[in-house]
């Protein structure tokens, strides 16, 4: 898949997850909560969770069906997390997407429940009624998608980086934040679209270490991002890790170092690709690209 | 089962949960976050849904190690819930099960982190890896559970709640709001109990009809309690719902009124249970019994 041929894939794939995205999150749900839930995961982000599950399944003829509800499980969490992380008691941020945060235009309570809401949508999209997926996916998908959001992975992740507020965290103590708080569900994405196909151990190996070093790049990125762009290009608020006197990959490696470590990954991630024998991870091998050089 | 073999069965079942739970829930989760999720779950709490799970899942000879992971998921979920309800932004309550609250010994953001955590572990719980569980099963069970917790379950009644608070609601909208809010939860605790064996079409729309009439029933009595007990007994602050303007059984049907209507669907449960045709049901009928009687 060239790049121009990824441009129009990808264009088809994020078509396809807008629309079971807004099939799936209810409107109806009671007093404002599916209004909310609307608002914090429709039309914004960059889907690249989605991306990573539809091109991980595309590498492995993975079942279409199938990986189209995961990519959208994976954004439900990913936005609901966003959606907590913004509140007053945690990173108390009123601009994500572009938009005020959920909690500015709904109220924190509203917040909370919408988060609260949207990660047990994500267990419902994998547990669709009747056959449509295999029942033995369906729960593969869950074990999955629960391992990467709890304690061990993205919620543990979060609880660090809570307590390490003006913390000296060295680079292992961040990478160990990092892999937890971003890396376990980026992950888990590639993992999840691996799951929709079959693999040879060597294959999910490889595609567990792309998982791994892309899950760690966008977390470089994102600190590189903070210093070197304004709020209007992130569409979220610039300058904030400084601020808060949180531990960066730039305030603990130097924004060149973070530069050089952000491409080292973007390399790992290719040679893990080309190690995994796969045939067609040209999907995923633009997604890494994407990862590092975004402005975004 | 008479009273005391369910008193037998309960003691050692409650023990078997107790140990599951202090297996499952981690104590490694980084920086305090285990630890305020085994402060929020362990040691505490009627466990009333872990005996619905479990005596459901007699009724129907169902698999004992299903059973227990059901019983302790739906219990992660039932603890979660009352975590996020304490919190500021919603009931703002400082004491429960005779413990200050997590917030109030953890933090803020911890205790949200925690409930976060608590809702993804449910699902780890439900998905062993390997097949200590039939998979097909373990996504059946995850779908019960997910549906209960969400937007259509759980979580949309905690936000007509939040809504209605000062709000002149009918028994019709009270119904609807617990229904969801806690209604969703048990029923779904004798239907997870009851997919981990095999049911008719009747047995499964009269264990339906049980835990939709307990459900209602548990919800009316909390209402009783909390005018007719003082905190101590109740191990939560009560009065809480009058001094909060929260609509109530007893704001609008009267105490006597609401007695009746415990009463009412206590002999609906009974009568759900016995149209089943399941046989062996005592422990069912005993726990319809408790949820009633009980004063805290």
């Amino acid at each position: 898949m060239k790049r121009d041929d990824f441009d129009t894939w990808s264009m088809v794939e994020l078509d396809a997850v807008e629309a079971a995205l807004d099939a799936w999150v209810p409107r109806d749900a009671p007093a404002d909560l599916g209004e909310a839930m609307r608002y914090a995961v429709l039309d914004g982000g960059k889907r690249l969770r989605p991306l990573l599950v539809l091109a991980a399944s595309l590498s492995v003829h993975g079942h279409r069906d199938a990986a189209l509800r995961a990519s959208c499980a994976v954004e439900l969490i990913h936005a609901y997390s966003l959606v907590h992380d913004d509140l007053p008691c945690m990173d108390n941020d009123v601009l994500r997407r572009g938009k005020p945060t959920v909690h500015v235009r709904y109220g924190v309570a509203q917040a909370m429940l919408a988060g609260d809401a949207m990660q047990a949508l994500a267990f419902e999209v994998l547990t669709p009624p009747g056959d449509v997926v295999a029942p033995a996916l369906q729960a593969r998908l869950c074990g999955l998608l629960a391992r990467a959001a709890g304690g061990a992975g993205m919620a543990g992740g979060q609880a660090i980086d809570l307590a390490s507020v003006g913390l000296p965290l060295d680079e292992q103590g961040l990478s160990d934040m990092h892999r937890r708080k971003t890396g376990a569900l980026l992950q888990a994405s590639v993992l999840m679209g691996a799951s929709c196909g079959t693999t040879t151990t060597s294959q999910w190996l490889g595609l567990a270490a792309y998982g791994e070093a892309i899950g760690l790049a966008f977390q470089v990125v994102d600190d590189i991002l903070d210093v070197t762009q304004a709020s209007a290009t992130l569409g979220k608020t610039a300058g904030k890790d400084l601020d808060s006197n949180k531990p960066t990959y730039v305030s603990v490696l130097g924004l060149d170092e973070a530069r050089h470590r952000a491409d080292q990954l973007r390399r790992a991630a290719h040679a893990a690709l080309a190690s995994s024998g796969l045939g067609d991870v040209r999907g995923l091998a633009v997604l890494a690209d994407r990862v590092v050089d975004r402005d975004n």
